[in-house]
């Protein structure tokens, strides 16, 4: 992959994504570390309950997510089963935005969303340089990822400081929808605190299927516009505002009501 | 309503209010936008956690809150069933606060709980104004409220601005409570995190009885002055730090203990 | 005690440690306070999920977790069952940090974790010169800890000026490991939001143990480096990144594998 000119101006903000939850400290000592290293950071949570170990639903929202942090933002993601073996730490520049993370995938939604992308791993010596030594094996969001966040907001350390380019990353956990004689099969990627089922299926997926209504669960829902345009308990089907296809059910929990739950399989078809 | 003169300015804070949880970005979404268009503001969450779907706990602990906050701090409430309809957007100027939330009837409590209050709906004019074209239908809190809490805490927008006085907007979902013939109905409002019980009963309602006690879940409780002047595991009943009377029980949960709800009628008599 | 030079500069960082919950507004009008006292505060939450009641496991942490902090933090911690009651409210100083905390245990693992260590008890007259009066009986996280913190993050009150030193604090909850006959009992502390069981058994403690395993649940476990050292699904115990031992299942909750909770015994022998 050719080394394109960095574009990234550090705005001063850290966002974090990470499935430590609330409970414990962990997040806590990295907002610490952070402050220690960068005292004018600005930190913005995105989300700490991602599910334990499963990258995907970490790059998937942070995909969605991105453009509505300042340009220049250091975007933190750890969800981590492999900390202390030997992958690597993938950055992405993308679109005036760095991200950070373990190289296992969780960043690939990031790259496919971005026009303008370079990919790196990480070298060994950037840690050095940056007095990171011996850090724990089982905690790098305290120990490694959250000194390299400090030093990229606060402007010290540059993206193209980070290592040399690389051509690929490890590939995301979630297939892409499958579009086929005129049907989609996608997948409900997440349920929201609502109980609205996420799926990973985008207007242009739709774009052959004149009138589309979506079979889940063995029943049809067709597109609609907002929650309010049907009764409270009806269900719906909609392109929500991080421009994925959703089903809800208005003021109810769609996912409670159909008894689906991640990874439940959607269809979509012409009516 | 005469339109008073503002005396808000802008202290740089803003504090959230949502029904939107923590488990997804939609709160971190909201901050990007304010940090985007106010890079200075400084923003505190009151909480995320209101009942989905029910404005009347945002607009309860609203009103019993914003006096802790500086004078000059913008606070957003986002509880909106109604997202995406004809529901206007109500402002309301209060003892040098400023409240933005969807008129649902949520800042009942603000309006009642202030002594010097402007109500406005804002104007269509004024997101046009600040740049806000074509917001999503299903997320106002990050496509309108963000953006104009921004400009409202950063100064660039002042309250009067925002659209024209109005006499009175959606009222509020919960009942005052009921004083007659020496007896006070009210009702509990919200359990918090510790079990106790909380009821909209302020210590004015009880002026005309001499020696009161809360009866309960077919129990009688009288007022003391904090958990401590009892044993652990005892009831009691007091006023507690925001001025509302709650029933709790000394290191344990209250609701628990006595099989109690939101929305539990709770009656005040003399002893 | 005598009373050792204060090395403590203010950083404008202050850390909350609760058991409040982030359900109610409690955490939020701390911070409002903290914010009205100190327009440039820097918050930053610890955790505010602590068991309710349980100051323990706030202290446990804080002393595991401060030095990832900048020198000059000031920590406060409410986990508070006697508020209102006559109970001291407990100030230490400690390499460079300052704490703030009920006088009922919660800070005894800071003081012994330190090396310059100076306690105080606050006087009463101190709240009275930072115009805190009438404090409620019932939150004083919000009404004295939030004042108080905010002076000190300010540098507007020095740590010396919090009260005389006193030579103790109340003592902990929690029995230190005991160490005899080659043999380590301790006990499971907390369980994290991954589900592994945190001891306070310390690397110190095996020292004369050529080849320690853990006994626990009739199991037994040696110590590996990191979770990726084993299969998903398999058992291990390591000295995780807070310098304590745990029990963890690869990818998976040990607590629920192995049907433990806090306060479950922990042995360590030799191979």
């Amino acid at each position: 992959m050719p080394d394109r000119p960095s574009t990234f101006a550090a705005s001063g903000v850290v966002t974090l994504t990470t499935d430590f939850g609330l409970k414990d400290p962990f997040v806590g000592v990295m907002k610490g570390q952070l402050a220690a290293r960068f005292p004018a950071v600005r930190i913005i949570d995105l989300t700490h309950e991602i599910p334990a170990h499963w990258p995907a639903e970490a790059g998937f929202w942070l995909a969605r997510s991105f453009r509505y942090f300042p340009a220049g933002t250091v975007h933190v993601a750890v969800v981590d089963p492999g900390v202390g073996s030997a992958r690597e730490i993938a950055a992405i520049e993308a679109d005036g935005h760095l991200f950070l993370a373990p190289d296992n995938g969780l960043l690939a939604p990031v790259a496919d969303a971005a026009a303008e992308v370079t990919l790196r791993h990480v070298a060994p010596g950037t840690l050095a340089r940056l007095g990171i030594h011996a850090p724990s094996a089982t905690f790098h969001g305290r120990d490694i990822f959250a000194p390299l966040a400090a030093a990229l907001a606060a402007g010290r350390l540059q993206p193209d400081e980070l290592g040399s380019p690389v051509d690929e990353l490890v590939p995301g956990w979630i297939d892409e929808p499958q579009v086929a004689a005129g049907q989609v099969n996608g997948t409900v990627v997440t349920i929201d605190h609502f109980g609205n089922l996420i799926t990973n299926i985008e207007p242009w997926h739709l774009r052959g299927i004149a009138h589309p209504v979506l079979r889940v669960a063995g029943r049809e829902f067709a597109l609609r516009r907002t929650y309010s345009d049907v009764r409270p308990g009806e269900y719906l089907a909609l392109v929500n505002s991080f421009g994925v296809v959703e089903i809800a059910q208005a003021e109810r929990s769609a996912a409670e009501g159909l008894g689906l739950a991640r990874g439940a399989p959607v269809v979509v078809v012409a009516k």
